[in-house]
């Protein structure tokens, strides 16, 4: 079980545990399953792994979206080098840290008008997706007596291969078209904005470490290119993320090194070069709290219909989505799954886990092999600190919801 | 738009209304969008299309799942027959309207201890699952001093073809196969418990009359075996539902008629005959209110990305999931949807609608032909009656979330 992302976790008398306690144990300190518990030990090494790995001259930035979970966003303070949220409770959540109001930054494709006036009331970076949203910005700073600090979002005019999503390239709702903005730069300089630089982010959830690091050439290219068409000088620059985690066994792990690699060279050369006044961010969410966090279920009942064995949690798709193969996937497959009692015993059965809900969407194991696991039995899911319990429709069959912990 | 779901629902001076509302002054009454807005007059409307459609001789069951609303729930209490409750918090909503407990049934393949309690203390039918939960009924009966009522739900040994769901036939979570039942029914005859009868629900979203028919006589055929094995005389039958609503434009509305002859036929031959002293429920939640439910949005942003013009709106798949595909489809197709203020309006453009977050997934109209809509303007999604809010992540970026109204 090396590669099993159960390895990065603690045991207790073969007992999975996170932050060092049995999951059995945490079941009673939160008073019940189903819940979520992440690891802080596991977050703050995820952190050191990603600082090894990239060069000295590019900042990490945490993206709340993918575990606004407030403990989490406080823990991740004192760790990385600014937060991006995308909503106006993230970035409440985000502010309620010791990270400056200046460090944490505001995209997306549709931000309101009362969104964007608590942004410029609190002094964080709004990442402009289009031309209208500048005009706003700009009104809106005035009515309020303040300078918006503000970065453009470049929809880039190429694309990243291999990402789960694709977020730039071609036609797209986020951001301003590479060969709209120079004319955008243009009004910014007569506008009583305070402009810092651009946003690229081209894709999310990539395992191809050589399509991440072409797209990290390529959007510094086009950085530099932009910054010489500015009248303004270029302060940030914000390369995106896009570094995705194993959730299957036919996953591989991105190569990390390859990529600071890449990241140093573009560091010290042509960002060096050509845009020397500019902080330099990667901005990551799933890489940094993904593989953390695992979603813990009791089993309500075992079954056996027609000869397929059939495990029943408590918990199920309206927590954990993803894990259902409902939230993006093409084609589903298992996440890890396993008998947190018994969590390196070797497999004795094949088992179907389903969820509690009344539906056959709501599927967590598809024949899996697991140790024998009877009523009463935890069973653990992987690879759910992101995108977990907020991506989920927790309303659905109004069960009650999770508890989440840090530990 | 005759076959256009908006055609169903009132103008006021072109724009469209619910409940006679225009849904530019729904939104101001709520404090903003997005919001859900139901229609009291086309849920009793529905109703009575089914009452007209449907022989006396069968009852009608509103799923409180799909849309657990309570107001909506109050509403449909005094419309239908029976309620059927998949959770512990949708069994208190039905327990809060004039519906009779005994005539409240609960179903579901993983109810815990703590919800089969509160589901005896209530009084309200417990549908059966499995062998293990039919100890378990007994053994809390027997604790809490109250003789639980039960049926079995039964895992049928056919399944039904053009579901967009299939819950029955072959192995399943749901229900006892049905070779096992008469083994089962000889144990209920000698616990303590009152057994009423069974429950068969093969699969949902179906728009095939011939095949819900078919699974129909199916169902009555196999009850009425059932019936012939049984110690205990067979008081219920719940038919299940399934009855399917279009959402695409690939979808023909389910012939009706055909679906009431033949559930006539069933009603006065075989069912009087077998199961003569039987009350037969027909359980539907997405057929009675699917179709009386939108879903409201404003644009923030009208953007053109090379060549393809954008509207940006501030929902999206965090409230209305389905329509973004990403719910049990395989292929994405667009959901109706139209300019709020320009409900009758021929089209004018061709236009791409997205949410406001920050996800490509965030899609719900693709190339959809419109008339012209501007910032500010409502676009309305329908068919958003059920399954729409709670099988949505709302939690998702961390969104406010909205409103809704039964008007």
């Amino acid at each position: 079980m090396t590669n099993h992302p159960a390895a990065a976790f603690d045991r207790d008398a073969g007992r999975l545990a996170v932050g060092g306690v049995p999951v059995d144990r945490l079941a009673d300190r939160v008073g019940g399953t189903p819940f979520f518990a992440y690891d802080r030990g596991l977050l703050t090494g995820r952190v050191q792994l990603l600082r090894a790995a990239l060069p000295d001259e590019v900042q990490l930035s945490y993206a709340v979206k993918a575990n606004p979970m407030p403990a989490v966003v406080q823990h991740l303070a004192g760790l990385v080098d600014s937060f991006d949220v995308a909503s106006a409770l993230e970035m409440r959540t985000a502010l309620d840290t010791p990270m400056p109001p200046h460090r944490v930054s505001f995209a997306g494709p549709g931000k309101t008008d009362a969104e964007l006036r608590q942004a410029i009331a609190a002094g964080v970076t709004i990442e402009m997706e289009s031309e209208n949203e500048a005009d706003r910005v700009a009104v809106l700073g005035r009515q309020l007596g303040l300078r918006p600090r503000v970065a453009v979002r470049v929809n880039p005019d190429f694309a990243v291969k291999g990402s789960g999503m694709r977020l730039g390239g071609g036609p797209q709702q986020f951001g301003v078209d590479s060969e709209q903005v120079p004319a955008l730069l243009k009004e910014l300089a007569n506008a009583d904005v305070e402009f810092l630089g651009f946003h690229v982010f081209a894709g999310s959830q990539n395992l191809r470490a050589d399509s991440l690091c072409e797209a990290q050439r390529r959007t510094v290219d086009l950085a530099i290119q932009l910054a010489e068409e500015s009248p303004l000088p270029v302060r940030y620059l914000n390369l995106g993320g896009g570094f995705g985690i194993p959730y299957t066994d036919r996953d591989e792990p991105l190569d990390l090194e390859a990529i600071g690699a890449n990241l140093a060279d573009l560091a010290r050369g042509p960002i060096r070069q050509g845009l020397p006044e500019a902080r330099v961010v990667i901005e990551l969410g799933r890489y940094i709290v993904g593989e953390c966090g695992v979603y813990v279920t009791r089993v309500v009942d075992r079954k056996v219909s027609r000869g397929r064995t059939y495990l029943v949690v408590d918990g199920g798709l309206h927590h954990q989505l993803a894990a259902s193969g409902n939230f993006g996937q093409v084609i589903r497959r298992n996440y890890p799954i396993a008998v947190a009692e018994r969590i390196d015993a070797e497999p004795a059965e094949t088992v179907t886990v389903v969820g509690c809900l009344c539906t056959p969407l709501d599927l967590l194991g598809d024949a899996v092999t697991l140790p024998r696991a009877d009523v009463g039995d935890l069973i653990v899911l992987f690879q759910a600190g992101a995108y977990g319990l907020t991506a989920s429709p927790t309303a659905f069959l109004s069960h009650p919801a999770p508890a989440e912990v840090l530990v």
